[in-house]
């Protein structure tokens, strides 16, 4: 029943997507298990918002503004309404928290995990596709909140098996920047220069503190020749802001008071020390210091609807891409407070602060140094001599199974030598044979797959190791599970 | 900073979409551990596809061909290519064989879970995002293939907590359907009145045998007069289906010889019936009897694309809808052997075999029997007395937490009043209060909010339990944890 040629489709992902095997998936369950664990211990609780949202409901906070392809999915519903799928999960929950805010208890704290969709330009590693973790609190605007995050994510990276050390969160607060924008003369409504300049200086790591002056004055031109458009401000505004941001302070205590003269006659500018300053009082307090979380003035977040604390988690230990280079990996997670997105809605500002772990990027980036690996319970595959006898196969592996052993009997059609090529393939413990004579005798023979390629190192041709008796054993069939659990050793259950 | 209330976008959901809360969830996790569980144990391995295929790839497998609506979410990538979201697992899942084909253990054995869209009409119920869980063997044309499925969909409904008879597995088989329809005298070739005749019997258990006959002939006329066209068969070729689809035999023996008689000129009927024959056996062999797995000439399954087995999972106790009427619930799994989808794409027919699991749909049913209730572990507030001393309050939650107690300290800017109302809102355990003076004394207050509202009950006012004292006692801060334990019970643990 072949089709016709000229008609059949190419079997192939549309661009950016991509398929994932059970190594990567048990991973990220796992993963998401340890998250998850966090979260509720924090007493966040979970929410489950749909693919799609309404477009104009999802509002335009792409991280991305100035990328020429950033956008969303989105399509016409029956009734000419534009849908889109949600590029992030805050969007969704400011709607969530409007439509039901008088049924929600107040502080709202809800976690959310899932995928989340850009209709961006894919790259390596860059996916259109991937998956999130959010945590928020709506409804307080108190330090407190914040500060909880700051500890949550912080436990959430050492329970993931990442050292102290191996990672640092940045904080910084965006009525500081605004302070020392408003300090400059640089009229904060002028929303086209603020984004100019904090784009700008969210590129510090990477251009350098000359790179940002560029930008921040005239303009930049790249190793390429283009050239990127600067904010426009004179020498002496650019000198305050890198003040700000690249400072000269011996410690913390330093910086915060030369932050404080210059941000001195600004007033948003004096409720962002103040947020701050609460913030690392209550850190400190409960024993998370500079080692794990760390003033940052460096730190601004790409997107346009923070409105007061940013942070961002990055790991501080040298990360290998796809090609063995080492690369500055970024951010793994980040958030902050976000005071004016339910308002959107409804007209009344309701305070928030969330945070989003990358999984996907947390994910490779553990994978490089070998955390996290899947784990995968061991697998027998029980053969199948004769086809008329299978029901003798499925016995086997029903008394496998009740044991608490993960077992299949071949279901394929091949022979023998298919089926131990088969069990191979997937990576089975244990080959299971039971023909006519054993039966008779009431025997069956293991093979010890994981031994029998031990051997086979030591033995020169695939075909000798197949013959290789030392790897496989006759037992007694009343002692099989005994026999199986002997040769896959004390963690072999799928309950373990 | 409110917005201009001319531009606000309204906070509501499209059509179709809904968010689901923490009980859902949490139930809703319980369950797919419990499958993945079961799929894992009989040595199927995780594979993951993205949201979006190209249309093309997708194909028009649909299952309800005969509603208007029916349909996918599509939209135009940049490139002019068309793409789709998923509206089943299966399709994907041929794409990814047959663009991996060569590299795959075969039979290849996966599972996969995940959101399904449907851009149909919404209904009670009715949602057009849900989530299904399926497993499938492809590469294996083995009845054997087809009855570890079966096995396994029983297992997962007793893993799931459903007793043996709260639900049955109806088998059938399409070869065998088509060889009543060959040896009746219907062209096999004529896919719609081949399409017509599936749809009539399918809808045996609503209409009778009398509006199926009627279908199966000139057609009928519904109670609201609506006319459906039949399939314009004979009376004795009617007579012929209906014999087999409802047979007046007394036994399954007697119902299969009558049906060996229907069919016995044509080839295909009986191929179907040696392969029905193959997997009763090994059912029967297994321990898998008709209380479980039960053959049914009745079930068709409405996807074009099954070739040989087909099966659904029926509950068989009553179900309440949400009007608290008692409904037929249908069924909550489905599937069979489907021979053609890899050729496809490659022009070489793959025989594979697979099971879909209607999550969403059979957990709204366990749900209204009280099974796979929520397993939140119960929280403790710990409410701030003097925000400026909050870091009290997070060393206490530090402190339960650590001992594997879920606890928060409240973040809000609230009065104790708000806190206490805060507390039972969440359905808190516990709410601890620390004021300054016990603080100096080395004690803290305890209040049982269970208990509270236990004792709420007997006494007249809300008002006169808030001062009731009965539920709250003061502690020393040192046997804190101790304390809390004894009112939460053993299971009171985030591990647990």
């Amino acid at each position: 029943m072949s089709a016709p040629k000229q008609s059949r489709p190419k079997a192939r992902l549309p661009r950016g997507f991509r398929d994932r095997g059970a190594a990567e998936i048990m991973a990220e369950q796992k993963m998401l298990a340890t998250i998850r664990a966090v979260y509720e211990s924090y007493g966040f609780e979970p929410l489950e918002t749909p693919a799609f949202e309404y477009t104009d409901a999802l509002g335009k906070f792409l991280p991305d503004v100035d990328r020429p392809n950033a956008g969303v999915f989105s399509l016409k519903d029956d009734d000419e309404q534009w849908m889109s799928l949600r590029y992030d999960l805050t969007a969704p929950l400011a709607r969530h928290v409007a439509a039901n805010f008088q049924h929600l208890a107040k502080p709202f704290r809800r976690y959310q995990t899932g995928s989340v969709w850009r209709n961006e330009k894919p790259g390596p590693g860059r996916y259109r596709e991937f998956t999130q973790f959010d945590a928020d609190t709506v409804g307080s605007a108190s330090p407190s909140a914040d500060a909880e995050l700051l500890m949550m994510v912080s436990d959430v990276m050492e329970a993931l098996g990442l050292q102290r050390g191996d990672y640092i969160i940045k904080l910084n607060n965006r009525k500081l920047l605004d302070g020392v924008l408003e300090a400059s003369g640089v009229a904060l409504d002028d929303r086209e220069k603020r984004g100019i300049v904090l784009r700008a200086i969210d590129k510090i790591d990477r251009l350098g503190v000359e790179g940002v002056q560029a930008l921040l004055g005239e303009g930049r031109k790249d190793d390429s020749g283009d050239f990127t458009k600067g904010a426009g401000l004179s020498p002496d505004q650019a000198h305050r802001i890198l003040a700000f941001v690249a400072p000269d302070a011996q410690d913390e205590e330093e910086h915060l008071q030369q932050i404080g003269t210059l941000i001195s006659t600004s007033a948003v500018g004096a409720a962002g020390l103040n947020e701050l300053e609460q913030i690392v009082k209550l850190l400190h307090a409960c024993g998370y210091g500079p080692d794990r979380i760390l003033f940052d003035t460096g730190v601004v977040r790409g997107l346009d609807y923070y409105t007061g604390a940013v942070f961002e988690a990055q790991l501080t230990f040298p990360i290998k891409n796809e090609d063995g280079e080492e690369v500055v990996f970024g951010s793994v997670a980040g958030g902050g407070r976000y005071d004016d997105l339910v308002a959107r809605f409804t007209g009344q500002a309701v305070p928030a602060t969330g945070v989003s772990i990358g999984v996907s990027r947390l994910m490779s980036a553990l994978a490089s140094r070998g955390a996290l690996a899947a784990v995968k319970a061991p697998l027998v595959v029980v053969t199948v001599f004769d086809k008329a006898e299978a029901a003798a196969s499925f016995a086997i592996v029903q008394e496998l199974r009740a044991a608490g052993i993960r077992a299949e009997a071949y279901v394929g059609t091949g022979k023998m030598g298919d089926q131990f090529k088969y069990a191979d393939k997937r990576g089975a413990a244990i080959a299971i044979i039971e023909g006519g004579d054993e039966r008779a005798r009431g025997e069956v023979t293991l093979k010890d797959l994981a031994l029998g390629a031990e051997l086979a190192k030591s033995v020169e041709s695939r075909a000798e190791w197949v013959g290789n008796r030392e790897a496989q054993k006759s037992v007694k069939r009343a002692d099989l599970v005994a026999e199986v659990r002997a040769i896959l050793g004390p963690s072999s259950g799928i309950k373990s």
